[in-house]
């Protein structure tokens, strides 16, 4: 039997992104958004929600730019921290002692010691109701060598990605190989 | 270091969301779709993009209503099948021996065999390039009552979610709980 829960944000799961931005005095600010995901293939973009009460919302709406780097489970302390503290208050990416790197294509930053990043271009801005979602352009992804597979393209299980659960308000890791997609559906 | 990869939809991990509508003649429809989020609190939101091409864009844009029902592991082939078939060509339910069950309230049906599932109203219609963002008002959540967990909310590890990597086309299932948000990140 199913049990009704309510008007919840509930969706398992969610990816844990850690958005980039440089502010009106060039510094570099991080922040973890759960609400984010790909949104088109062509060009490819990616959406991600933020209130407007976050620094980065105003860095956004300024530079038109931001990058999203995902941290590895290594990095489970860092990416929850950047979810707490807010960029108005401290310099983050100092306090965890990572390091910012500059984007090739966007004026924004990402994060150099997690294993992926993405660059992004500000393509829309839609209000909905306390988040606003940034649609973003990915111009380039960036991976680190050591998390591609043979194929070149980057494999889950080298990025370790985190993921959370909303409300319950926990992370998890990636765990096994179900299966290929696109394939195992055919014995239906 | 890191490799340049280009202008690739790639993100860990990304939802198996098969979005349930009813077509012009009331015949229940599911599709699965990995480009899926949530995009706001309040009210509490999910986007999902869809191609025009898609037997479900059609249905959304005449009924304003969508389910997303999220299989668990058990049900991986059908999830797979789902985004590989047409509902303009068969009746994928049917094929599947699944159950379509309407939503209490809104004019979609969800998946009864999957544990949970959303209930949506379509809000805004965004045209981004080859997908068409469909953002929808979560009006209700139900869930299995054997994946609730103490607290009354739905335990990730009983809903056992599959997660998709794109580019790599591969399923994953969860993995092991790393911690707690808004938590492990005030050691940094």
């Amino acid at each position: 039997m199913k049990k009704s829960l309510g008007a919840k944000t509930l969706l398992y799961p969610t990816p844990v992104c850690v958005v980039g931005t440089y502010d009106r005095e060039g510094l570099p600010n991080v922040m973890t958004a759960a609400w984010a995901g790909i949104c088109c293939s062509s060009p490819p973009c990616i959406a991600v929600s933020l209130r407007k009460a976050t620094y980065t919302y105003g860095n956004i709406m300024e530079r038109k730019a931001f990058s999203i780097s995902l941290p590895s489970e290594d990095y489970i302390k860092q990416a929850d921290y950047f979810g707490m503290a807010s960029g108005r208050d401290e310099d983050k990416l100092s306090r965890a002692k990572l390091t910012a790197v500059k984007g090739d294509l966007v004026d924004a930053p990402f994060v150099k010691e997690f294993p992926l990043a993405l660059e992004c271009r500000l393509l829309h801005t839609i209000e909905i109701g306390l988040h606003t979602e940034f649609i973003g352009e990915i111009l380039d992804v960036k991976a680190d060598e050591g998390c591609l597979g043979p194929d070149g393209l980057p494999d889950i299980e080298k990025i370790r990605p985190i993921m959370f659960s909303p409300e319950g308000r926990k992370y998890h890791g990636v765990g096994r190989l179900l299966g290929n997609a696109f394939s195992v559906g055919r014995e239906v």
